[in-house]
């Protein structure tokens, strides 16, 4: 049966979302209708969309049941652990929406990563607690075109892979196509894969191919990941960058081994819109 | 001052809109806040923004005074004459906003390229009286990268280059920078460039590259310049066309000077929007 829904739209650095609430748990979209929602022409437009639904509808949820839950879906329908700049949106909308106190702090929430932690700044936008990056030697190869680099493989909930790449080639990278990673079964369930190069004192410059999606203006998690690997190849723990994405700035800190992401988050607009049961194309 | 505003969203055959109800004509946006609204990351995200305004708040409106005036917007803020999808789009939201009587069969609106009438077709869509092209003989040059085709000009209350090209040249025709004409001054207001291909009896194929947006999924007007340049290459003045586009098929109908688009169009969502007065980048 077609559903209407009221939906917000939102975005963190351009990386954009459609943002549901569902406090009884009673819209589970298919992935039909996520890509409906998603379409840029035939419906909202966004990158994924992310659900508000108190955690004790999710199945295997083992966490506090009260939590809110974001339940985020890839653009193309499938399911997806994490998503950074989700976070914030996702924050911002809990308060925008009346979901959290209007002069609450910090909101604790979960996700297919596990709870996360994020933080109101007083100047806008959210800090969030991005949980412990879990950084691996380079022992994988990424490659686009005739290029190859080695990478480190990086678990921020979701799985990344991190190539250092020169300026130059950052800029004219081809990432339309799906770069390839070897061995190939390295990632079993698909990888992200963030392309940095260093453009200052604790500065990153960071391109991103992410899972189900392709290129995108920025990828939360991919810049922990970047920032992690980026440590990592210089030996430190305690480190901050500023990282570039197409889409704007973000900030990571790198701290006893936890990671935070503070960075721009708004609603842009709400609206009303009649979903599909099946797919639909106008 | 930012204003709140409340809009629908649409789309005939992939060409997508922002509308807007302005019945007091109080809210005439800037090229700014155009494109803050077409931005499909940062805004709502469209190809254009029409405004229903009655005529008589357009400046050198000489026509009836109580007709819905089409206020058309390209995505870059420019003005623009016409819009054969955006007709289409309109005319089902006069219809769904009340701005129409609901059982009306047909609607004549005001638009910068003249008075446009349309009938609301039975089985949902719109066709449209688009005026009396004018098609000159093929006089122009029109370059893709090496290839060079004559073109026929034609004027359907805005300016339209029509090339034909074989099947597999329309397929493979890199349509992400401008194409070049020649002589470089034969259109002092820019024009549309349409690639067309015949596929069947009465069938066309077509791509289209929009003056001030690039290459879209459709183009209505830009399908009656098609069906009109190849009628004329073919020395029929009464003749009907089905034309295929990226986003989808309508049909043009040439008949004593005069032409007729139908197609699909649907009112996708509603929402409402704070646009900033400066253009902004969140």
């Amino acid at each position: 049966m077609p559903v209407q829904l009221e939906f917000a739209k939102g975005h963190g650095t351009m990386n954009d979302f459609v943002v549901l609430s569902d406090p009884d748990g009673s819209f589970d979209p298919s992935p039909a209708q996520v890509r409906f929602l998603c379409d840029r022409r035939a419906g909202v437009g966004a990158d994924g969309v992310l659900r508000a639904v108190p955690a004790r509808f999710i199945e295997g949820w083992a966490g506090k049941p009260e939590l809110w839950f974001m339940d985020y879906r890839n653009a193309d329908g499938s399911l997806a652990e994490m998503c950074g700049n989700g976070v914030r949106v996702f924050l911002v909308f809990l308060k925008a929406a009346g979901l959290v106190p209007a002069d609450v702090e910090s909101v604790t929430i979960g996700t297919r990563a596990g709870v996360r932690i994020g933080t109101y700044l007083p100047a806008g936008g959210v800090r969030v607690w991005m949980g412990r990056p879990a950084v691996e030697e380079p022992a994988v190869e990424v490659s686009v075109g005739s290029h190859t680099w080695r990478a480190r493989a990086v678990d921020v909930g979701n799985p990344h892979a991190v190539s250092v790449v020169d300026a130059d080639r950052l800029r004219s990278l081809d990432l339309t196509r799906m770069p390839a990673w070897s061995p190939s079964d390295a990632f079993a369930n698909g990888v992200n894969l963030e392309f940095i190069t260093p453009v200052g004192a604790n500065e990153l410059r960071m391109r991103v191919f992410e899972r189900g999606v392709g290129e995108t203006f920025s990828c939360g998690t991919g810049t922990v990941a970047a920032a992690s690997a980026f440590a990592a190849d210089h030996g430190e723990t305690e480190a901050e960058y500023v990282v570039h994405v197409p889409g704007g700035s973000v900030r990571v800190e790198l701290a006893g081994g936890d990671a935070y992401l503070s960075g721009p988050a708004e609603i842009v607009y709400h609206g009303t819109i009649v979903v599909p049961e099946e797919e639909h194309r106008g």
